[in-house]
């Protein structure tokens, strides 16, 4: 076959498999419970109890959802840690009774490859959270999390950061002693998932296409929900080049909000939870402003005056929400791509990659 | 008089004096030594030295910098925690061995009088830091410090903020027993500052100007220069209507690079000091993808090829750096909104005290 006749695949063919292959994902993952447990045992046994997270893009929005798993399941505090004090400034941090846990899907991140070798010598139980057993930084952990999240060919990540969303979810489980019970959760949201990807996939370019000449927009979630909407923002960043900030309900109204009109469209996750009068009152805030708003997550029919909904099932729990919410803001990017007319399986001047410091 | 014959105040006139004020109110801070001194002493006598820090907005910025102090001067562990956890989940966390440490400006905002009063229930030693010392904030809290920033009418804070940026530099330098040492380099920064604001003022409508019409921006910053990039992205939002995402140099990298293109300027923050490389290696990348570059901080001049050079003065510690680099940013937003038609001192729909969840 010459290479005329090659199948040429459809721009964002790829994102969008991926996008469909999370509930899969996630099944492979519930299924390494031993691993989990055998983490969350030596962090007990070590009195590690404080978790030190590093990561860059969407590892970094997964460690905003750590902070809640640890929080809320074995009440431990966790922390999105600076990455700079350590490796740049050399900070001499005393991290005994810490674990430092490090997020790469690729092992290679070299500022996270460093901050975790660093962090061992400062006493911390090291942890590598990577799609690649074999990388460097699984080298230099003392334990590695594989996972298994499967070859992500697409730049943007999406298996890889539920993946890493589930396995945050699963450690803090396990170490709180309800692994079991968080992993069965995590079957019934494996199915939910499949079931939102295949509802929405035919239905999102209509919603997507009014904001095809968008340049930007506020996602605003809060809680847990944080991290979804750090990570639709960057996915909107990166696939559709909309300069999409993510924002906590209550940091909207300092500040932020003077900035909307009616062409700065805001993206609301209201996940049925203690949370969200707080993102009620932070929309009622925006629309007072004339912003076009998308509410999406379980709680989406209580945004009142929404000018789009994207509703995902209920779960019973708010550290397995974010799982499905983020699974609308995954495909609205997909298809929003689509309508600019890019290609997000290849955003310019992004690599799969980033050796970047 | 009628209120015709009222003199009418420039727009923008009060935000320009508070950015004046700011030498002047960065001396009166230094002036309380002995406050410092005093909760720096308590928190090492009870051993509370993982510093947990609650603010928004502003204050949120200035706790991003407050990681940087305390890890480098005291090698304490100190980071921005999470008001949700605690306040809407109510997260049973052990905070034993923590200060809370919760900055408003008002000493009003609902969610971080509620962590506080949380936060010493579980055992922090809980320090208020705001402008007022008969506020509920300081009335929950066991210690209060002042701001001294003097009465702030300006919507957009910027003597707060680097009054909050100061005394958290002050308290870690009281902690690690250099609290004299630092209080003089304040004074030596606080004559900068004044200097740099007059040098700045009348030329920096010229640099304005060309972003008239910009619609968004990426504010670049390192280390901590990542609270000095979070600021001033947040005064272009509230005072400009500029989609301005604040980033570090690598998160760059991670993503949203793919968004830039020659409308879609980047303002880096390069500082002297080790996250420098990583910063002009952030640069080149946007330049690459065609951004229009405005450099700022005391190395403004290494960033090869920036369209506009904005310095500022050196000085002797990465941790005074940030109260000289937020300057012209403070200045381009002043001038910035006027090139726009805006007010900078009274942004659509912001007041100054903010009391949304």
């Amino acid at each position: 076959m010459s290479s005329a006749e090659l199948p040429v695949a459809q721009p964002g063919a790829r994102f969008l498999d991926e996008i469909r292959e999370q509930p899969e994902a996630l099944l492979r993952l519930v299924e390494r419970g031993a691993d989990f447990a055998a983490v969350a045992g030596e962090m007990r046994s070590r009195g590690a109890t404080t978790v030190r997270m590093v990561g860059h893009g969407s590892s970094d929005n997964a460690a905003s959802y750590g902070v809640y798993a640890f929080g809320l399941l074995p009440n431990w505090t966790a922390l999105r840690d600076s990455i700079s004090l350590t490796v740049y400034y050399g900070a001499e941090l005393d991290m005994s009774g810490c674990t430092a846990l490090a997020l790469s899907q690729s092992g290679r991140t070299p500022d996270v490859v460093e901050y975790l070798r660093q962090a061992r010598r400062r006493g911390a139980f090291t942890v590598a959270l990577t799609n690649d057993a074999g990388s460097e930084l699984a080298r230099v952990a003392d334990a590695v999390i594989e996972l298994h999240a499967g070859l992500e060919l697409a730049v943007a990540a999406t298996k890889t950061y539920s993946n890493q969303v589930a396995a945050l979810g699963l450690l803090a489980a396990y170490a709180a002693d309800d692994g079991l019970g968080f992993a069965e959760s995590l079957r019934t949201v494996a199915a939910d998932m499949g079931s939102l990807v295949s509802s929405l996939e035919t239905g999102i370019a209509a919603v997507a296409m009014p904001f095809a000449y968008a340049g930007r927009m506020f996602v605003v979630g809060r809680g847990a929900e944080f991290a979804t909407a750090r990570e639709i923002a960057l996915k909107l960043l990166e696939t559709c080049r909309v300069a999409a900030e993510p924002l906590t309900a209550t940091d909207l109204a300092h500040g932020p909000v003077a900035a909307l009109d009616p062409l700065f469209p805001v993206w609301a996750i209201a996940s049925d939870d203690a949370t969200l009068p707080a993102v009620v009152e932070a929309v009622e805030r925006a629309r007072e402003a004339g912003a076009i708003v998308i509410a999406s997550g379980s709680a989406a029919d209580r945004i009142v005056g929404a000018d789009y909904v994207l509703p995902s099932p209920s779960s019973s729990s708010p550290l397995l929400a974010p799982l499905l919410s983020v699974v609308p803001g995954q495909l609205f990017a997909w298809a929003l791509a689509r309508a600019r007319g890019l290609d997000p399986d290849a955003p310019r001047g992004l690599s799969k990659v980033t050796l970047a410091r």
